[in-house]
């Protein structure tokens, strides 16, 4: 720990403007809440972000933001402006979900837990980073950098980060950032520092087809893709540094009465190191062909042979900021003088982009609990104190990179 | 063989008017040809075969048929009169294909090669039906049997034989017809004289679902789908009595970087035999059953299971008309008197129903040739010297069936 980093946390929440946006954000934390479930209930799948971008972009009106803005990719986002001559923090919130169109998105209350898809990933920080905006100004907090307010595009799956990308390859603040926090996700003490690689790839099957009786014994493009999964489902990867993979998502086929032309399934794997990723890749990819190969060994190809066309469609960059980081030693300071236990962890997240580029950068929590992210019971907790301890961690930690003015 | 029926075949096509026919099936070979390619552009899968119904009811008229109507599971029939207290013979070909919506059903020709998905099978004999009333008709052929023409819906995979199941069960022909003919693909020398019966599955195999990353280790469905897959894909199956089965449709998932709450595969069982049947349903059963408990078994149940939801999604009774029977004797006949050298073989069509009731029921080609039926590589030859040997031999077959009167 840092006594410098613990002794400016400790200013920051020892002054009474920083007591006053407490008692804000406190004073309005059912606005909060209701902010989340109507925000959760606007559909966000990755590309299809555009409902609940305009729907955040009106709640952000009236935030104190200059210039709110959505770019060419979808990223809406406006300035918090600092005194002046500042560097420029940018905060940001991904507005997009895990969850294909049509799921039912409607908020489930039981008692302080609230249940819907995409409602803690990351939908709860979207409002917090507005909640946070109004607490700064009722307590008429201003900062020595600019903060640079971002609700994200992307983030999930297939978004493959683009908003982040555009914003640090191709944004009008692309040259400005010099620091980046993302908040994502309720749980308060896993700091991420370290940004999970990861390689993903759609596998298409191909085989010539046929009746299902009439042309039975030809090759069948179903059992080379079970055969691939199957082998995956066998690699046995380290747990440190941890490294993953997934058979996610799969289709094809022609009716029940053909052998298929075309099956397919998508592949996520991931790593912290970049070389267990690589050697997962390869080995994955050898995978792929042997079950090719097996299948034309095992049935006729009389009248055409299986194929694999294999196309990445995913490809995350690694990168970490380094724990000694003077950001990462006020986020820990600032978790740990609000009671929590702080770690550092790994996850593939928007800091990935600015981690790879040098940028230090780190993901934070939004406050309270939650779980089963990624799946369709989906919660998180919106219990007041609980909720309120860790939006208060987050808003010091903030201040503390953007710089408090005097 | 038997000499009776040789002796009838002999007499139909040494006939004047059955000569007139064939010169008019001649004669209008090209509009046949034109009708084959209208059809098979209209797109018609298994429980959307209403456009292709209302086309091929337009091009009906005119064809002498009495009381042409749409019954109220989507058949198309009319009556063709006999003579007068005759018994009837019902002649069937039916509407749907395999192919999903959104194939380009576009022909492509090749010389006298003509491609597009569903063209055999059985879009063919949809023509070569009004092809044959025209030829009757020009000829002024009278039968003793009043000819039921249908062209039916169902019969592929999902259809589940629904049109025959009506036609025989419900509909206000019900408890006349006395023999059954299905014009299916062009092949002319497979007289189908056994119904293959089949048993079909949707296997959802469903679990708690979770972040690829964060809830790596959980149980993933797919594994288990997979491991189904590859397993029964190993399975032994007799050749005779001809078995066999298809993992034929796939689809689930939620996104790349999710453990999939629910995957599902669609399964095609099959055999000449009840007894092979039952023994193969009972082992991809077992597998299933198998493959869920080997999932829980290799990877964390703590957010819970993996299991199986078995929807049986068709059952089609076996049966089988006795190769001695009149019809099968006279089918033989004709295309022997054509050239042809016929087999009796075992398939599941719309033949099935009536000879699962113990309703005399064949099978015949649409004449010509054709292969990769159910691939979208279909194609059908229609050089007319072969196209008009075979359907010369059908529509003999059709005429001994129904007796031609004096």
């Amino acid at each position: 720990m840092s006594d410098q980093a613990t002794a400016e946390i400790r200013r920051i929440i020892d002054s009474p403007a920083f007591k006053a946006a407490c008692a804000t954000l406190r004073a309005e934390h059912d606005r909060t809440v209701q902010d989340i479930v109507a925000l959760t209930q606007i559909a966000a799948p990755s590309f299809q972000e555009g409902n609940r971008a305009a729907a955040w972009r009106d709640m952000a009106r009236g935030h104190g933001l200059h210039e709110l803005e959505t770019d060419a990719e979808g990223n809406v986002m406006g300035l918090r402006r600092g005194v002046g001559n500042g560097p420029l923090i940018c905060i940001a919130a991904h507005l997009d979900t895990v969850f294909p169109p049509g799921i039912d998105l409607t908020v489930r209350r039981d008692g302080t837990r609230l249940l819907a898809p995409g409602i803690g990933d990351d939908t709860r920080s979207l409002a917090v980073l507005l909640a946070w905006l109004r607490a700064m100004d009722a307590a008429g907090i201003r900062t020595r950098a600019d903060i640079l307010v971002v609700a994200d595009v992307g983030e999930e799956g297939p978004g493959d980060l683009r908003g982040m990308r555009y914003l640090f390859e191709k944004g009008r603040y692309q040259d400005r950032i010099s620091g980046f926090i993302t908040v994502d996700s309720p749980n308060m003490e896993r700091i991420v520092t370290r940004g999970v690689g990861s390689k993903r790839y759609r596998v298409t099957f191909k085989g010539p087809g046929g009746h299902s009786y009439g042309a039975f014994g030809l090759v069948n493009p179903m059992y080379a893709m079970a055969d691939a999964i199957s082998q995956l489902g066998q690699v046995q990867v380290p747990a440190r540094p941890k490294t993953t993979f997934s058979a996610s998502v799969t289709g094809g086929g022609t009716s029940i009465n053909s052998i298929p032309n075309a099956v397919w399934t998508e592949f996520d794997l991931r790593s912290e190191s970049p070389e267990e990723l690589d050697r997962l890749e390869r080995c994955f990819l050898a995978i792929v062909d042997k079950a090719v190969a097996a299948e034309n060994h095992a049935r006729s190809t009389r009248t055409g042979e299986i194929s694999a066309d294999i196309a990445k469609i995913g490809d995350r960059p690694a990168g970490h900021t380094d724990e000694a980081h003077e950001m990462v030693r006020l986020a820990q300071a600032a978790l740990l003088a609000h009671g929590f236990a702080p770690t550092f962890e790994a996850s593939s997240t928007d800091a990935n982009i600015p981690m790879s580029l040098g940028i230090p950068a780190i993901k934070i929590g939004s406050g309270g609990s939650g779980g089963r992210g990624h799946s369709l019971e989906e919660w998180i907790d919106v219990e007041p104190e609980a909720s309120l301890r860790g939006m208060a961690a987050g808003l010091a930690t903030l201040l503390a990179v953007a710089g408090v003015a005097e």
